[in-house]
């Protein structure tokens, strides 16, 4: 016998899992596409060259990365994508000039990560891209932060806070302060701030081999970094106060000035908004909006949703300057985040109802009252095989089927049926086969004891 | 600057190519759920042991397996899958005690085959297939075939023909010939008649190496699978009248009718069905029933949907006996027949309405419409960049918008939009914000020339 496990960092999805996880993907699926963002895919697999190309990952990411080797094939040559955005980056180098721009283009799929396995943390997981490349609008920067805020409000997720930044503020501020020398040490410190607190940082901006700020300048940033934190108007007020005098932050400023005001003509709700100074979203090709999201109550569990702008996306592969904006939605661990709250509906189930096989019933009965319901658009199970009626039953409570229509060999020359409630165990009987549709329609938006 | 190429034998989905396959899979998902399969996921990457245990591939497949090594992992341990029924083999037998029998699953999915590329040949493809494990009943073969055909049927595909056989019809023929020593060789001949004809199968069943069997019963075994193709009515007779006495091929037939009075009891017209007696489905595993789906006038592109019953799935994993039946979708090759067939609706635009963003007009009018638009349910698209309006309309015309909603600096002050058909260029002026949601909905169902 072979051990059926899965390999280490690996797992199965059971329906209980996989159906909330359709379902949520099926509403992203939905608003992307309201947006007119359009779908692509591409390989699982990529020429290595593609995916470690300068720049294209963090050290990090390239030490995890999959190698795969076809039998007979040159090991080393192809790997596993470990993100979508260095596949779109090479997707939309190749096709631009066919696709012309802006191209605003969707994509959902697995990507691989050779992390060391921990609790939440997947070798394989699935990301949720969308992104508009070749415009520098600021509509298109609020239209990032539009579309996270309706993809999940749309998938019924508690409330959640959306945190924006723009990288220019930083970098302004870094200007002022005279250690735009030290950006990358510091933004890496920073990211930090709300996990490892407020001294772990401090001490990591002081560190030689941190950003090797003085004590005085460290704190400043601190400082810029805790007092930037809040709703829109009031820390829009302190940026301008603080830093308006440069021309890079002023810059960064009025974009999320606008972009503000543009979420508000879509729609959103400001209490879904904060902006966040000292947000820098450590990777290092965003060059302006920076976003990340939580859920409110769960903001431990890390980011579900984040993005940003970049100047740039595709350097790598065309000399054409591609700029774009765009997010990425962690579907595992907004699934963990929404299993945490207790926000999934815990259903096993597709279809709503199960037509029982009666032992000495010709199983055609049941299958044409499944295929009338069906027809109808009402999903209906036929059981398998005509086993004891009461296991049939047992088999639907289990399975979260709401109700069960069963025929026995009286209700066959009567050309009847009896329609039980699976939850309450309330049953009507000798309705008509012709009234299948109507009566378990009923059923399932008043349920059975209704009369 | 690195090659934007993919690697040899995959490929880059286009909008025009991943919207018509999105379309498919979702009616593909919404069938199968609304027979009660529930979806599972299992991992693209797989311990190497589980997919080559004995048995559990073709030698042909195991060649074309991807290797898979994390970096400082040890080569050899991991693969990628290479299709979806040896995971679900290993997912039932770790799982089953948790979720029962019977267990109606789908999967939808990447497989990978290092096969050598050719036209329409690619090294990753998707499968979507759909099984009931733990049942033997005729309920559940009779219901993966009308879940084929109605998938096919509800994704729009043209006039397809399902082919249909019971593997005990065949081993009954060989059993009366006295040839049962040779099935494996006489099923591989003869899967090969449609694509191969009659000389060169005649030829192989004759030929020491290929089945040995003498002229007079490769004779016979032809002429019985090219009578035994047909409707069903003409084609059980011809079974019953020549292997009605043996009582394997009789418990074939017998489970042929059960399952064409199912699928009639089921809503499936009788001409998509025909029974083919000589359709074997080259995989050992099936044990009973057989399926494979043509669509008429492309038979040359082969099948677009496969499966079949087979006796035990899990042997390989567990003691426990499972037998089951289902189908897998072959979604590239279907859409290959599709796109040949002229049958897929050439469209690039997954929201009806470009919003334009007139210059000189503060953007978050038009963000405000479009967002009136999508509450309503319809699909709006702000175009990004606030250009020459009639880039703008080349834009939407070229990407398959139907309706342009444009607001120029007059028409602010009037609280106005003009809406223009993209097709027609016909134009309506000076319609009011407030009626945006009923003006669009009805150009979208009658045009905009429609006074």
């Amino acid at each position: 016998m072979i051990d059926p496990r899965v390999a280490s960092g690996l797992r199965d999805l059971l329906p209980s899992q996989a159906i909330p996880r359709e379902r949520l993907l099926a509403k992203f699926r939905e608003v992307f596409a309201r947006f007119g963002y359009l779908p692509i895919e591409t390989p699982h697999i990529e020429r290595v060259e593609v995916l470690t190309g300068k720049g294209a990952g963090s050290d990090e990411v390239l030490r995890q990365i999959f190698d795969v080797t076809n039998k007979g094939g040159t090991p080393g040559e192809l790997a596993l994508r470990f993100d979508l955005t260095v596949p779109l980056a090479r997707f939309i180098a190749r096709h631009v000039e066919q696709l012309g721009t802006p191209f605003k283009r969707y994509a959902i799929g697995a990507v691989f990560r050779g992390e060391r396995p921990a609790k939440g943390r997947f070798r394989e997981f699935t990301q949720c891209d969308f992104d508009t490349v070749g415009s520098e609008s600021v509509v298109a920067d609020a239209e990032a932060v539009q579309v996270v805020h309706d993809a999940l409000t749309a998938a019924g997720v508690p409330p959640f806070t959306v945190s924006l930044n723009d990288r220019r503020v930083l970098d302004g501020l870094l200007d002022v302060l005279g250690i735009g020398d030290r950006k990358a040490a510091v933004l890496r410190a920073l990211d930090k701030l709300a996990k490892a607190g407020r001294e772990a940082v401090a001490a990591e901006l002081g560190h030689a081999e941190g950003a090797g700020l003085s004590a005085d300048k460290a704190e400043r940033v601190l400082v810029f970094a805790e007092q930037g934190k809040g709703p829109g108007e009031r820390v829009l007020a302190f940026a301008a106060e603080t830093l308006g005098a440069n021309a890079t932050a002023a810059a960064g400023i009025a974009n999320l000035r606008a972009t503000l005001d543009l979420l508000d003509a879509g729609g959103v709700a400001p209490e879904r908004m904060r902006l966040d100074l000292g947000l820098a979203r450590g990777l290092d090709y965003y060059t302006g909006l920076v976003l990340e999201t939580t859920v409110n109550g769960f903001e431990r569990m890390g980011s579900v949703a984040s993005g940003g702008r970049y100047d740039n996306l595709a350097s790598l592969f065309t000399s054409r300057r591609l700029p774009g904006v765009g997010a990425s939605i962690g579907l595992d661990r907004l699934l963990a985040v929404l299993e945490e709250a207790g926000a999934l509906a815990a259903t096993s189930a597709t279809a709503p109802v199960l037509v029982a096989q009666f032992p000495g019933v010709e199983p055609t009965v049941p299958v044409r009252l499944a295929s009338r319901l069906r027809g109808a658009g009402i999903g209906a199970e036929v059981f398998a095989d005509p086993i004891q009626v009461g296991k049939q039953m047992g088999y639907g409570s289990a399975r979260g089927h709401r109700l069960a229509v069963i025929v026995g060999p009286d209700e066959v020359e009567r050309r009847a049926f009896n329609l039980r409630d699976l939850a309450t165990r309330a049953e009507r009987k000798g309705l008509a086969w012709d009234a299948v549709v109507d009566e378990v329609r009923a059923a399932l938006s008043g349920g059975v004891a209704t009369p």
